[in-house]
């Protein structure tokens, strides 16, 4: 059957890709995806077929699911984390438009805004903002824009690829906007590593994010004017009598 | 083991749960939860203790969680989506200060931002906001104000809780808040049931959405400037050359 099937695999561990994802990657006949991506789920599909291309070459990764599909296969296409969250279900709809024959499916997946935020504690628990801080694709200007109008609005925000090592200070920037509008005391975490080995989150205050260096590996938390420190987890109340 | 573990079991069907919620509602003594919620699981966990509290009794319901943990159970608390997105793992922190030899996990699971998304297509590629147009604990100023920032900063917004008997026109408000920095032609999507039986999702314009009735089971997503309709699908495109 023709047809590509984009599977959010969730943060990386077995445990966490929902059934209905282990259940595609069981049936389908080839796994498609990013070389990690691939080889974080490689020990638990044996014997699948497997085709890998480097980072940046997105596009390129989505045609190959679609030829592979074309020739009556099914193809599950894998994404970290969830499809639809800075994944590849976006891109498969728009390269999909020149292989009217395939069709497409999506599969989601736990995002790191939920698997890293069950590690800080409750994070999230009310209205959020979810930002990444890459200018690959998106201009600065508009990461600001968005960074002041959350900050603002007093969201929790949960910010995605926070640095590189060509943007090793954007991560001090965010939290230089965010400090406009939010005390130095506002509780903040990170989380790197989730779901995989080395697993470790952190909690800070707003200053002291603003001085961490944090990697590509990391997912950032800033919390709303209300979320607390207890027992050593991050909470943000959602209002609730207690 | 005196153990709460929160579970957040997706939108409904057995599928969308991941392995680990699978695991953990196996392995628990009792399984805790607004009524709706225990029912969707019930058929897979038959002859497992369940516990039931009704709607508006969140509070009381994590008590009750941890009074039976302390009798030395593992009790899993279960939400809907995900645990710590308008879920109760923040209560449970909250309530948790009262029985400090009961430890708490969280499990992560699919929210309706994702699975929703996915049936509409991909309409939270980009950065995104999740805004609770509930004002049973937040008031409507506060959203009026989030709406507003996220309209203006040119997030794709995902809104949960459009309405109820109470709030018949909170969606319309919502949209008229919004078409102040979005054209009426912004590509707009609802998806109900997700996950349960009679699931649908429908494609609609801002001016269209505006005047649209929902219930207190759907989803609602605004795409950004760039989302478009391919193939009938709501995708938001990420920035990738295709």
């Amino acid at each position: 059957m023709s047809k590509v099937i984009v599977v959010g695999i969730g943060p990386g561990e077995y445990e966490q890709m929902t059934v209905k994802a282990v259940n595609a990657l069981n049936s389908c006949d080839t796994i498609v995806g990013y070389t990690v991506y691939v080889d974080l789920v490689r020990e638990h599909f044996a014997g699948k077929e497997m085709l890998t291309t480097p980072m940046r070459k997105e596009t390129q990764r989505c045609e190959m699911a679609f030829e592979e599909a074309a020739k009556g296969k099914t193809v599950a296409m894998i994404c970290s984390g969830d499809a639809g969250v800075y994944g590849m279900s976006g891109l498969i709809y728009e390269v999909g438009e020149k292989y009217p024959g395939v069709e497409v499916e999506v599969v989601s997946g736990v995002t790191a805004a939920l698997s890293g935020g069950a590690v800080l504690g409750a994070p999230l628990m009310h209205d959020f903002a979810v930002i990444s801080l890459s200018d690959l694709m998106t201009p600065w200007e508009k990461i600001e824009k968005r960074l002041a109008a959350a900050g603002e609005a007093d969201f929790s925000i949960c910010l995605y690829n926070p640095s590189s090592k060509k943007r090793a200070d954007y991560l001090r920037k965010a939290c230089d906007i965010l400090l406009r509008y939010r005390s130095p005391e506002t509780v903040c975490g990170t989380v790197s590593y989730i779901g995989r080995e080395g697993q470790a989150g952190t909690i800070y205050t707003l200053a002291q994010l603003r001085d961490t260096q944090v990697d590509m590996f990391t997912t950032v938390f800033i919390g709303n004017s209300q979320t607390k420190v207890i027992g050593g987890k991050m909470v943000t109340p959602r209002g609730y009598q207690v």
